[in-house]
Order: structure tokens, then sequence, then C-alpha cells
């Protein structure tokens, strides 16, 4: 077999179809954010960032600034082996005892990132667990879908945000069986809300785990930044709230809250959790004081919502059509990954706005989308000059307009 | 089921296996490396760290530090997005092409760790190939199997580091199928190095594709740090080198390093890398910072060298048995668990040296060892210390001595 031509023509196949990838090569700017530098052939120009998951800027803010470079200072660069063998920090201790704080959890454990901890931590739980039975929401992501795929146990999909589906299928199963039931709060491309209530009563009327990834929330939602469970009330009702280090916290990595024998079956038998090096102390230390921070903050979780709900007006007023939901996430919908493409192409040279173009596997075919997040930061200007160039583009371009 | 019940008993068995894992909370000392400071229930204590791998001491070079808190000033904390959606920034771009570079390649592609390179990448190879089968070393990392696992291709396992093996597997198989051999450079739990050359002729006669993971390699071997492969001027025979950024590069990420093709294949379709946050900029600073200063010192390689000879040399004249190997990595074998353990324990409250046990699954049951990883930071003093405190408990102890 030729693999280069192989690889060439599966990578010809994705320029057909409009949906080939190209990176912005952007140079973040600390105190700018949300303006950055974009390096492209012809030279840098500054652009207006309207897609980072960096949701509240933190990844600014001069405490995790500060407590990032202290612990550089202090401690090095890198954790310099794996969590057993010499790579535990007491920033890494430190961290999972403000996580487990966080989710009013016994435990936490920390992992590289968000889509290893989903992955880590369904695929041991789901392999190990002998004749477990998973109830997945078919709009969970693609790193929960591979941690369940990696267990190769029984998978049952239930419709999206679903209770009624849920339950007929949980009705369906082996009563015996040992069950889970894996969710999101908030999905990140729609920033639908799933009904975490009515889920966790169906789970525990059949015996189920229940296992929420609160990735897209946490540190936007409830009175600590605990997610949406926790401004619900719900956090004690979750066997496993899974979140992110790398959005709102606005550093990397990923992690897990449960029970105290759940977070040490996990350490001592997940692969993706034994076999990697361990973030480095700085990462823990700079996560650990942008937590911290927002547990008693809500400056930026306030702003954060009014900027979202101004954006939305505007946008009506001007007739761009975006999906309705109870979130932060501003999804405008084009369905065609080509003029997608094109659409954010023109945003982007032509008016310095950078939204990347989100398509397939990342959403379904025919939903490509521009996937809008206001920050705390964005200017009122910054949300004119963004409006007025989508009214533009969408006058020129004849693209459906929202009808009132 | 009781789940709680569950996992008690499963870690219950940990316990009475001796392998319950019990890590140590340890304060890295930027610029007192090896030495770190140890907490315990009763208080904060000094230890010298004699199983880091930080294999060079990178993690505290003043270039790497400076490097990391520069980008932090400049760019802030994380990237803020996965690579597509706003994540990629300049010094991502710079660092792939240096990696590229650094093993005489068309590409690199950058992933969080080397556990997810190896896993993400194989799996997408494996996975997507039709048809394709897998010959994969005996001695293979958990993560290069998990990555073959997820692929559900055929899969076969040659001997480890054994070319007559993997050629009378290789042509056993179908003529006509798609084939590729993954294997390691220095296995790091023996130490051993394959014979790659050899390997790479048989896969060429077979038409398969190579892939060799030189995690435990990288920075140390080589003019460069290129690894084995560079050290041998074989480099241009593999098909995809693999390594980290996390050991000897002291920071932390994991790469490949392929045709251009190759990895805009894997950049385009591996879930593993396509659906996470990327590296914070300031990881990707400092391990450019790292990698181009091994590109031209000579200096942390040799010493190196000789460090690891010297501590072979007196753990020889005082009868401590070690596994001989070509590399820096000086396992001691303790065959038991809980002996292990118990050695570990030893050294470490009452000689305040740390060096891991290391039991399965990290290595075969009956094989659980000391590994002994010196650094050019380890000064005589220390070695004798480490020495004299292993012979001292070798005669204590009755352990099996090595016989000249
Ligand atoms: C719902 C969800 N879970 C998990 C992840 C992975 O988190 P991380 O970026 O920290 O790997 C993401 C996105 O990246 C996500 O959208
Ligand atoms: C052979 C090998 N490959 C890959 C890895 C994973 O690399 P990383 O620690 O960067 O995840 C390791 C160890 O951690 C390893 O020993």
């Amino acid at each position: 077999m030729n693999f280069e031509h192989f690889f060439r023509s599966e990578l010809d196949g994705l320029h057909a179809e409009g949906r080939y990838r190209v990176f912005a090569d952007l140079e973040r700017q600390r105190g700018q954010f949300p303006k950055a530098r974009r390096h492209t052939a012809d030279g840098v120009k500054d652009v207006t960032v309207w897609c980072s998951n960096d949701y509240l800027g933190m990844g600014q803010h001069p405490k995790v600034i500060d407590a990032m470079k202290q612990a550089i200072d202090h401690c090095g660069a890198g954790a310099g082996g794996t969590r057993n063998i010499s790579g535990t920090t007491h920033y890494h201790v430190l961290l999972e005892q403000e996580l487990a704080d966080l989710h009013g959890k016994e435990s936490a454990l920390l992992f590289t990132s968000g889509y290893v901890s989903n992955w880590a931590a369904l695929g041991t739980l789901c392999s190990r667990i002998p004749g477990i039975i998973v109830f997945s929401d078919a709009g969970n992501h693609a790193s929960m879908i591979e941690g369940i795929r990696h267990a190769k146990c029984e998978r049952v999909i239930f419709k999206h945000n679903s209770v009624a589906d849920l339950e007929a299928k949980l009705a369906a199963a082996d009563p015996a069986a040992p069950k889970l039931v894996a969710f999101e709060s908030v999905y990140s491309m729609d920033g639908d809300i799933a009904p975490i209530k009515e889920i966790c009563d169906v789970a525990e009327r059949y015996g189920a785990m229940t296992y929420l990834d609160e990735v897209h929330a946490v540190g936007m939602y409830g009175p600590r930044g605990g997610g949406i469970a926790e401004r619900e009330g719900l956090m004690h009702r979750l066997t496993v709230i899974e979140g992110t280090l790398g959005k709102a916290f606005g550093v990397m990595g990923g992690y897990i809250a449960a029970s105290a024998a759940l977070c040490d079956y996990i350490r001592s038998f997940a692969s993706g959790f034994i076999f990697t090096t361990a973030l480095p102390p700085a990462l823990a230390a700079g996560a650990l004081a942008s937590i911290r921070h927002l547990k008693e903050s809500q400056v930026e979780r306030f702003a954060h919502q009014e900027r979202v709900r101004r954006l939305r007006s505007l946008l009506d007023r001007n007739g761009i059509p975006h999906m309705p939901n109870p979130s932060h996430i501003v999804p405008v919908i084009v369905g065609d990954a080509a003029k997608c493409k094109w659409i954010s192409d023109l945003l982007l040279d032509n008016c310095n706005i950078y939204v990347q173009p989100i398509n397939y596997p990342t959403v379904p075919k025919k939903t490509e989308r521009l996937r809008i997040t206001p920050t705390p930061l964005h200017s009122d200007g910054d949300i004119d000059h963004l409006v007025g160039a989508l009214h533009q583009l969408w006058s020129r371009c004849a693209l459906a307009r929202a009808v009132a």
C-alpha cells in the first residue's frame, strides 16, 4: 500500500467537502484579551477573538499569572514524572483538595486534560465493573464516547436530554445489571442544558450511578463556580462530576470529583491516569488560584452573562438568527461547511474578527456554524463591530434572516 | 449493586497484594534539583529524588524557566481553546517546526502528552487504514497498547526486541494487507534498546510503516538530542517518530514527527488531537527553549552518561545487583511488591532517599524493582549516599547479592 498516497487522498476528500481545517496562528496578548495578533503569510494583524473558551478571561487574570510564575520560580518547569513516580507535587495535592471542596465531594483526581479525565474515568469504570450497562446521552462529547467505546461494555444511547427516553431504556434493561448514566450539563455546541434533577431522579430509581461532564459550566455557574449542578443544588446527587481547568479556569488539565473510594479506584486502575507525566506544578498553581478567585468573586460571572444578553439582543435587532439556549454560548447556524468557512474568512480578512467555522466532526453535517463566545472582556464596541459585520454579510450574501 | 462497596473491595485487593500506591507529596525546589521537600503527616523533610524522569534536569534550566515566564507575561496562562478553535498560538507553530527539524521530518504534530500522542496517532492510523495489521513489540508502553486496542484492527504481538520473530510474523501475514510495526527505542523499565536498524530492514522488506516511540531517548541521545535513531543515523528510515516533552525536555506534552501528509492526516482525523484544549503557550515556549538548548549543548548528555557509569560501578563494587543495559536507566530488581515498597519506605524514612517502588501494572509481577535514574545533577556525594544506603539494606535484609 502506498501510505502517502492514502493520506493525501483522504485529505483531498476534506478539501472537496470544504471542511479541511486551517488553524489561525495567534499570539494571545496578556492584558489585551480578547484582542490577539494573528500571524499570516502577509505579516502580523490584530484581531478580536470571538471563539475562545477562556470564557471569563481568567487566562490573563493577574492572580493566575502570578501564581504560575511563582510556581515556576519555586519548583521549575515540569513535574518530572508520573503522579506515582516522583511527579506528585504539593500543588497537585492542594488542587485536588480545592476541587473536591468546589463540588462538595470527598475527593478529586487530576488528569492532564478534560479529554483524558473523561476517557480514563469512564473507560475504567465501564471496563472494570462486571456487566455494567452505560446509558449515554446522544449528544455526549467525543472524550466520553471514546471512554465508553474503550470499555467494550453494553452501551445504550438515549435521546439527547430526553428523560422519558432514558427512563424507558433503563426500564428495559436487566434490573440486576450495574448501570451508569453519562451526560453533560451545558452542551458546548448548542449551548442547551440537561435536566439534571430529572436525570438524577430516574437514575436513582434504577440504582444507576450518574456521571456529569460540567466542562462548559465550571467557573461560570453556581455561587462558587461549581457549575450548573451547584446552581441547582444538585451536586450531592451526582456520583461523579467531571470538569476541565482549560476553559473558564483559563489554564489546562481535567479532573473528576467523587467519593474517596471512587477517586482512589480510578487513581489505582486507570491507564490514562497512571502512565503519563503529571501536570507541571505551575499549571496546578495557576488553576488553584483561578478556582479560589472564582469561588469568591461573582464579578466575572455577572459581567459574562450581561455581555451574552447584550450580544443576543443586538443580534435579534439585526435579524441575525442564533440558536436560543439558556447558556453563554451563541451559535449562529450556517448549515454548510464551505459557506461557513467563507463567512469566517471574510470576517477575519475584512473585519479582523476571528470566529472559527465549526464543522463536522465537531458538529453534525448541515449544522455548520459560527459559535460565538462573548466574554466579560468584550466591550460594547467589540459587540457593535461584530454585529455590524454580520449584518453586512447577511445582507450581502442573502443568508437566511431571523423573522421577528 | 453497591458501587462504593465494589470500589473498596477492589482497593482492599491492592492492599493485600502490597501494591496499593502511595504518592510521595513533593515540592520540587528550583535550583536544588535533585533535592526536593517532601510533605508528610509529620511535617516537611528534605529528600534526594532518585527516580525522576527529568533526566537531564532541564526542568530547572534557566533558559526553560525564562522562556516559560516570558510566555506567561506575553500571552497569559492557557491557550483558551482547541488547536482548531482559537487555541493555536505562534509558540505551537514554532515548536512543531523545531520538532520536525529535530527528527529530520517534514512535519510534527503536538499533543497534550506523550500518552495522548501514542494513543491518538496509533489509534487513528490503525482504525482508519482499511485492513491494516499492526505488529506490536510485546514490551510496548500502555499508551501504544491502548491506541492499538482502540483501533480494533488485527494485531500481532512479536517477542520483545526479536527481529526474527517479527520477520516470521510479517512473513505469515497477508502480503496484500497494509502493515505497521510499532516499537520503542529505549524501554523505560528495563532500559534495553531496540535493534532499530534491523527492525527497519525487515519492515521495509514487507512494506510496513514503522512507528518508533523515543520517549525515553529524546534529548539524551544523538548529537542534537534526536534520540537513538539520530545517534544511529536512522531517523529517515522511520515513518513516525514519537516523543515527549515531559521527560528529558523537562516540561510536558507529546508529539509525532513524520511526513507532512501523515501529520496533516492525524491532525485532521484524530479525536484525541481535535477535541481537547491545546497546550498552554508557556509549555510550548519552555519546550522550545529546552529542545533548542539540547540541540546545541552536549554538556548535559555527557555528564548524564558519566553519572550513570559512576553509579553502576559503585553498585557493582558493593554487590548490589542491577540489570545490565546500554541506557541511562538503572533497574535494581527486588521481585516482590511488598518487599520493594518496604525497601523504598526505609530509604525514604531513614535516609531521605526517594526511589518510588515500581510494581504491577507498570512492570510484570515478580519483577518489582527500584528504578534508579541518575541525572547530571546528582553529585558524587549523592551517589555515595545512595549506594551506602542500599549496601546497608542489602546486608541487613539478606537480599540477593550480585556475584562477581
Ligand atoms: C463537553 C466536553 N468535555 C470535555 C472536553 C475536553 O476538555 P479539555 O479541553 O480539557 O481536554 C471538552 C472540550 O474540549 C468538551 O467540550
Ligand atoms: C514509552 C513511553 N511512551 C509514552 C509515555 C507517555 O509520555 P507522557 O508522560 O508524556 O504522557 C511514557 C511515560 O510516561 C513512556 O514510558
